[in-house]
């Protein structure tokens, strides 16, 4: 692992504004790299995706020589010696990792646009393997977002959608780009153990059927002539052993338009018992998936 | 519904600093009112508690009369005027608003918390009349904090407990107070449908004995000795027809110690499918509160 081992100390040097600049988007795209902030979000970006990282600044007290500012932080520095050694590792002041970023909690890393891309292609032949791989374990289950903007509940969603065992997540038709740092930090680091691709509406619905994953949309409202059904009924009449899933959640304000309710399988919706409104985004998502993959783990105990 | 028809245009003014104040617990205590911000919160407090709500603070727009900023604020006022007779309405111009609280979008109210304030006695002679009634429909499901200080998760906690049809949220031995602005605006309004008390961790497993409660921890580590089960496997086994159930969360950071975890009946956690590290607290307790909910009716189906 190549360390530069002279700490950093100018706050407006040209690399300390390269590597803040990666909150703005086009900064992302001009520069094909983006921002992992915290302990968390680096600890998997070391433990899982060490191909996709580039650089790691670490905040080190003053005149102590190399000491990281916290033994979380010299855990990681450490993993990353041995397990990511093409990583790049930089020592920097408090004030250098302030100018860098306010949520670094001793470390951000630079991570690269390029090798997080994945294909749709390669993410079904991903499955393919899984597939065979866990026939008795677990069944595909997709997690897909349309039209998501809020960066702390497409954050959130894809962290929820880790936990439950999705195959991946999908980012469908303008979503918040989900590079961008509040989305990443939300994430817990899951975006560095599942894909995360964009896709448009067609193609979704496209890959879908291609895949033979039906689509199950999570909506309060149903569609025009066609009412939701109440999750646990859902649930007590699905078959057992069905073939995997693809679960849709719309936008957070304005749910799925009616024209992409006409396209799913089955309209869902999680019963409210008490006098709640709704739930938000995020909590819906973590019920809908849990759900459905304790029910389709149970049904094959 | 007395109103004061002039327009408060003075942001310096003793009442708005008053009300401003609210913001902090001593003064909370001192004056016996809280804060209500935001038109969700501020219209379940009139639909559903309208004895707790003192007045109502509503933005203005310059020069036009009394037009309050939007529909939504309209609404509520209107709604106040038929259903909140008790209700005092001051209309307040921008600038007042925003000294008021930056969180108002256009209404903020005052409550009293001597009207909000349950006893543990009452909350069980409510059930026993919830019972009688929900005898074929639902169980008794309490879901109870200890020492969670997050405002955002024990708002959120709040609010999924009552989504999920919780007769009630205990938060146990020195949660963070729920009259904290930042958890009401979590709790969506919540507050207002459900009893929320704080009660000492004796107490807690005291009066769960005394309502013939099980104490069910939400805990993925299990004490010394006693490893949790996984939720799908606890709620496979467990009993039709069980008897109702409270579930206690832990602190968002350290969870729950040993010797709390001694005194309860079951430790059940979430499993992870995937490589997450973890949920957040109030996502844990959206899934765990929800999968109990589902399965108990189901059950009776």
């Amino acid at each position: 692992m190549p360390e530069n081992r002279e700490v950093i100390d100018n706050p407006r040097s040209d690399r300390v504004r390269r590597v803040n600049d990666l909150a703005d988007r086009r900064q992302r795209q001009r520069h094909g790299r983006f921002l992992i902030e915290g302990p968390q979000c680096a600890r998997e970006a070391v433990a899982c995706r060490p191909d996709a990282l580039m650089d790691l600044y670490i905040e080190v007290g003053p005149g102590d020589g190399l000491q990281p500012v916290s033994p979380a932080v010299a855990a990681i520095r450490d993993q990353a010696r041995s397990q990511a050694p093409g990583v790049y590792v930089h020592y920097v002041t408090s004030r250098v990792m302030q100018a860098i970023s306010k949520n670094a909690q001793g470390i951000v890393g630079v991570g690269s646009l390029e090798a997080m891309r994945d294909d749709l292609d390669a993410l079904a032949a991903d499955w393919g393997e899984g597939a065979e791989a866990a026939a008795d374990d677990n069944e595909t289950l997709i997690a897909a977002l349309w039209q998501v903007r809020d960066p702390g509940n497409a954050g959130a969603v894809i962290r929820a959608a880790d936990a439950a065992g999705c195959q991946a997540a999908l980012l469908v038709d303008e979503c918040v780009d989900p590079f961008n740092p509040k989305v990443l930090r939300a994430t817990a680091g899951s975006i560095f153990h599942i894909p995360v691709l964009p896709v448009s509406t067609d193609e979704f619905f496209v890959r879908c059927r291609g895949w033979e994953l039906p689509v199950l949309a999570a909506d309060i409202y149903g569609a025009h002539g066609r009412q939701p059904q109440a999750l646990p009924d859902f649930l007590a009449r699905s078959p057992s052993g069905a073939a995997g899933r693809a679960v849709l959640f719309g936008n957070e304000a304005r749910g799925l338009p009616e024209e992409v309710l006409a396209r799913v399988d089955a309209i869902v919706s999680i019963p409210i018992y008490g006098r709640a409104e709704s739930l938000n985004l995020a909590t819906s998502a973590a019920v809908m998936l849990y759900a459905l993959a304790m029910s389709s783990r149970l049904e094959r105990m």
